[in-house]
């Protein structure tokens, strides 16, 4: 993870960066079957052992990283964050660009695939219960928001247009969520239903900015 | 229910009527017990015995009515849907004034509430692996997107508009349950934030047909 990477030095030996990268793929293969586990079983069933019998490890293996079921299922969510703040950082200084790069990456086959709907859909669910689950989804969900209000600004100025920039990222970030929940109880969480809800959501800005989308 | 007082004659007599409105009442409030316990504790932790003492009745009697906790979570499914369903029955023949009652309805305090929205949730993230959940979620998604399309069509052709029906129709259901789940995360299911998100949906109305919205 990019994360990880931060702040290491070129001097270190090929022996101990080689070392750090086997963990850090160990650690990736745990979060990718944790993620798999919670969308197949829910945040409840999801066991330590369910997801070392899925990545073929020992308990052992898996409580070593993460300690406690809590700390997978934590990890998991902060994985998929981190997927998820990539799309954010697409490198572009056009804001509508930007705004499309997001649409691409949300309703794409690794952001919007069943497995991944199934897991934050688990995490809304929760949310309810669990206040680390609510306090992180609400902050993922405030990050994008600003983001995309940002862009919306930048926009409106170059075009001449007042809008209401709080409302419309609020509103494209509640259709993007209703469209991943849309796919997944209506089975369409495949590339036709992906398209579906991206030309929506285009469909959408296109109609507050119909230069742009 | 209404739909339990189909068929009913007004030849019977005022006992028996009394009666079956007895066993009507007993049903709804161990219905709105198991709604309120479903909010609480999910699909997975509701037992037949939680919902008994959630209505401070017996085991028995929980059990008589709905035989099992599958039963019992299905009949809590179908009761939010029979609500949702008056939502959609609004007596009008204006389709401006139809969605109009329809975004109050999809923000009043009883349809999105905290409880009913966390309910909905957890059917969500269960459908992955309950099929019946799945397909029930399914069918009304199906039933509101065709009810609002036939709207959007009849509001189009009354003002000379072209517009994807079944577009706007997708991306305002998917806007209503994208609010309700922001609303659950950030803590916002009261008052003010179901008005954030009902004047969101208008505004997107109105930016298709800005005379009616």
């Amino acid at each position: 993870m990019a994360r990880n990477a931060l702040g290491k030095t070129k001097s270190r030996s090929t022996q101990s960066s080689t070392r750090e990268d086997q963990v850090a793929e160990r650690r990736r293969s745990l979060l990718d079957a944790a993620v798999a586990v919670i969308a197949q079983k829910g945040l409840i069933g999801t066991t330590i052992n369910s997801i070392a019998t899925e990545v073929e490890c020992s308990y052992g293996v898996v409580s070593f990283h993460f300690n406690s079921k809590e700390g997978i299922i934590l990890a998991a969510l902060d994985y998929l964050v981190d997927d998820y703040d990539h799309t954010l950082m697409r490198e572009t200084d056009k804001p509508a660009d930007r705004l499309k790069n997001m649409m691409e990456s949300d309703f794409s086959g690794k952001v919007a695939s069943a497995r991944r709907i199934a897991v934050w859909a688990a995490f809304w669910a929760e949310s309810v219960r669990v206040p680390t689950y609510r306090e992180r989804c609400a902050e993922v969900k405030a990050r994008y928001v600003a983001v995309v209000k940002s862009d919306i600004e930048t926009l409106a100025e170059a075009r001449g247009l007042t809008v209401d920039a709080l409302q419309i990222s609020q509103s494209l970030n509640a259709m993007i969520d209703g469209f991943w929940i849309a796919n997944l109880v209506n089975g369409t969480t495949g590339v036709a239903g992906q398209t579906v809800a991206k030309q929506a959501c285009l469909a959408y800005l296109r109609g507050i900015f119909p230069d742009d989308f």
